[in-house]
């Protein structure tokens, strides 16, 4: 039986583990002055080519609204696409922690907001001045909500609308690992080369326990961002068991090898599914994400039968299939041959 | 050499290491629908003789804020000791979470707010109705910031002036556990039948990686607080992480015997600083800190032997002394042998 | 040449501005402990046939935000209009008095919340509980802000799905005076007997100089209220300058004739459009807004000879026209013989 | 019967109202786009002797707080004394308006924060990072609390600190007119040639109804401010009755003479009071304001005669005496007569 359910009912890696067991042995200072902490900010700063600012804390919801409460102004606009993780799953997160900012909201295809749209609605925000909202960020989700790939063409577009009204860009990219296992781009190339501001970088859902980092590309803009780290109680004390995980996730490019797991078991997935006459593919299959709608009672057969997957309810009759690393080629014959 | 330094920088009890490598076998739900976290939730109400309503997250402080968030309202005020850790050591967390109210801080012996002036404060907070803040909650530390324990009956005296006033009574007990251990009073009696409203209940400093418990003993008083963990990005997604920790430490009493060995520790070390003539005790020993000052010359030759401690600024001269259950008996009678 | 471009742009009624210059007469307890504001507590507990709660203040924004920030939680959802007031023209004013609460909109003709989608949009948000938005309150308009008017059972509806998830309904009603005016109802009908919590009750549109009352039909949903004009800076230290505009307002039903006033004039507008081929009327006319279309050019024309009002930009090809008491037959006129 | 109980309590001085009836003539642009505005800001511009930005707003807390919101980052310090207006009358609205910034109060002589202890709060604030809150704004009251006035020299000290730790300077010049009118230094440089970024001027103490200039001498700053005010609520739309009141206030030096009034009308009540043995000074004098204190029982029997005052809690047997431009020689004279 498969469970294609969520990227966060996984376990942690071994190597993840044991570098978290490794941390215990002997005291280390607290609150990131250990050298865990300086050993993942180098490893960081080799990954995208530069110096980067780094702040890991303990969830995505708080890698994302810390990192636009820094970009965004408490009367500034942050505009995304309707699907976005920021919108839909994180409560007033992102309310709370920018001291009331707003977000509004595009359509487009593959949950990529549409630049037509997203101009015309920081426009229509930008003209009516105090009255509206100050359009201050574009957020977009590096695999998008919908599991596709933004291009670094696709990605400077966004940034060049934002750069062009005085805006900046920020990334969530909960799935980023995904995203780069099925480029040929960097890390670099796909952020601030094209001109993202900052980027959330997600461990959790690839293999991590409780980690992901909040990565500045312009260290000045991350001036505060610390405070708002600390305010938000986002500061771990023992914070030597963040530094492990993100450590031994960049070590030998685990997070890639992991992530390319992951797209591997989606690539061979979505192989069965459009082999399949009882399903059709709606959208993602560029990293670990697959929607897809099932013929008339299918779905139900299947989930009888023990597999395990949600539906998505924002697109019609669709189900979302998630892959992780520790699924196996087992788990998605099954499902193919109970499809079939 | 001694560290006495922080219980912040021990690494994590090898029990709870294991549990946390024991919670990796295979898929869990996500967000605290695992085993795991009934479980710890069932324990603490056994442990509390009563219902409790439980929200587990990563941080004193995100457990003291949200727990805060719930019981003042943004029009509130906050009366606590000038001493507590949520006055001088959470930046500006507890507006944050509260929405702006304002913390009104009192002196008092040992970090315990002194009844008296917490009266007259509320008093004329109170009496200058919107221009001033509307008193909301009374806050006190167990263990106190300066190392002291409550009686049952000092915790009433506090509930009892708050619920004169229609407040409520918040207890920080991030170091709750070494109060028990010092204690022959239970942790109903130290807690929610002394008028206590809810409880930060901490792990971090006593063994465990990141977990703080926030206990309610009135589920409605709860009500809001959910809300108010996910908003701040608090809630884990891969929860049973957060639990497999907790439940490790609650399993055959491991908090209250880590918390034990750092007080007999703290007993140890007491005894041979009493017995010197180059250092006399200040405040503290209730527990697992304590506040002392030394002879010219002194605190700066056992910094150059390598001992750890710092000064604690707000007493004149003083330095913190902490033991955890990291520290050893050898290490104590090192430093004591270098202090005399 | 006409002006229907806002009824914001008239000055205050002589009668308002008498009662403004016969109230500095001598000196009055600040802060609204003097007799006219009592005066015009009583005249609104008798207007409404109610003990009411009665807050009053400068502005539409402030009315309306400290009522939401009395009736919703910080983790609350407000479900409203796409074309409400306080999502389009109010800024983040409704994000920072709540606290972060977030905003939902729904469609419906004339700006009247579409029921279906309102009672499909609290589902969705209720169902996916602390990962999404706390539904809390639903806010109408009345009038809406496509100049209708709203019967007391429209009203009970909104009332009724507030009740039955445990919501409460706040009433904008900026232009609630000409609602009035254009029913058989009573005030009382419209508000707290149909079900409304909450109601900011304008004056400033119709003839006072700046003065909202926000009226509480419970008055101990209004405990709070006070607190948060306050720490809005919304507490006049004169405060009898703001009672002193409703007390002349509500004397001898001025706000009534005022408000009916308008209507006629409107009344007279509207079948002067109605009798032309040169424009289509699209919405509203239950009060003093009109939304109406032109033939090609026609619009031009009538701004080039000094005509004054603006397009609506969410409407297509719309614009909107507002009278007020000010508003002459003759002013009418002359723009109706220039549009034919 | 004398009363000196506040500056709130006085009616509207006649000039201000004439302008506010003659600005009820006619049509006017609504928010601020009047030509009465534009009078204002540029007879600001001449009195200050530098292009200023402007916002009018109705109450001191309003001018306070976006002053404040606008200097200080949410995670930010506001240092001032601890008598400060902000800190004991304006409830949690620097909370509100700043997002959740903190208040740090010190002593000092006539409510003039002592430089010294200032210095202390800021260093130790400063010296613990992201664990304490970032020093952002000094903010000093000119006339002080305590009616206290600064000289040029003074407000250069407050200015010179703030520069050196990259913080802020603001000032709250709710009786700036009364600090004006005991000085012989110009409103320039009492204010940005001693370093203030940001004034807060009252006209509503001093003859107004309910007006204060927000008043930034770097436009740049002043960005932000203008969406503050918005999402504030303070944005009036029939804005020429803020701009007609200043207007009238500004022409002709009407805010100096009311001041020099007031500060007359004090000058003769001290005098009368220097002359009795039944009363003594305790701080205040330099403009409308004098804290005294009376032998046994003569308060009681001044109070029992009519006479209008309030006790001052703060200093030891205080009580507050404030003139205004309505105070009469007459009153202060059978005050006198009375307290002998």
């Amino acid at each position: 039986m498969a469970n294609f359910g969520s990227d966060n009912t996984s376990g942690v890696h071994p190597t993840i583990v044991e570098s978290i067991v490794a941390a215990s042995a002997g005291a280390a200072p607290a609150y990131g002055a250990d050298d865990l902490t300086r050993s993942v900010e180098s490893k960081l700063s080799a990954l995208f080519e530069c110096d980067v600012t780094v702040l890991l804390v303990g969830t995505g919801t708080a890698a994302n609204c810390i990192g636009l409460a820094t970009l965004c102004p408490s009367v500034g606009g942050i505009f995304t696409h309707a699907e976005a993780h920021i919108v839909n799953d994180e409560s007033t997160a992102p309310e709370l922690y920018t001291g009331g900012a707003r977000q509004f909201t595009v359509g487009g295809d593959d949950a990529k907001p549409d630049l037509e749209e997203l101009e015309q609605k920081i426009e229509v925000s930008g003209a009516r001045g105090v009255h509206s909202v100050k359009p201050s960020v574009i957020s977009i989700s590096n695999l998008t909500e919908l599991g596709a790939r933004f291009s670094p063409d696709e990605t400077a577009a966004y940034s060049e609308l934002a750069k062009s009204r005085g805006m900046k860009l920020f990334m969530d990219g909960a799935r980023f690992a995904n995203a780069v296992a099925g480029s040929s781009d960097s890390p670099a190339d796909l952020t601030w080369r094209a001109g993202v501001d900052a980027l959330s970088f997600g461990a959790t859902k690839n293999g991590a326990m409780a980690a992901e980092a909040l990565v500045f590309f312009n260290p000045d803009e991350a001036m505060l961002a610390e405070f708002h780290r600390k305010r938000g109680g986002h500061l771990w004390s023992k914070h030597r068991y963040l530094a492990a995980q993100f450590d031994a996730y960049l070590e030998d490019d685990l997070w890639l090898d992991l992530a390319r797991m992951s797209n591997v078991n989606m690539a061979r997935l979505r192989d069965g599914i459009l082999s399949s006459h009882n399903a059709s593919i709606l959208a993602g299959g560029d990293g670990n994400e697959l929607f897809i709608t099932f013929k008339e009672g299918v779905a139900e057969s299947l989930l009888q039968r023990g597999h395990m997957f949600y539906a998505w309810p924002s697109l019609p009759n669709a189900y979302r299939l998630v892959t992780s690393f520790t699924t196996t080629a087992m788990e998605i014959d099954e499902f193919i041959d109970d499809l079939k």
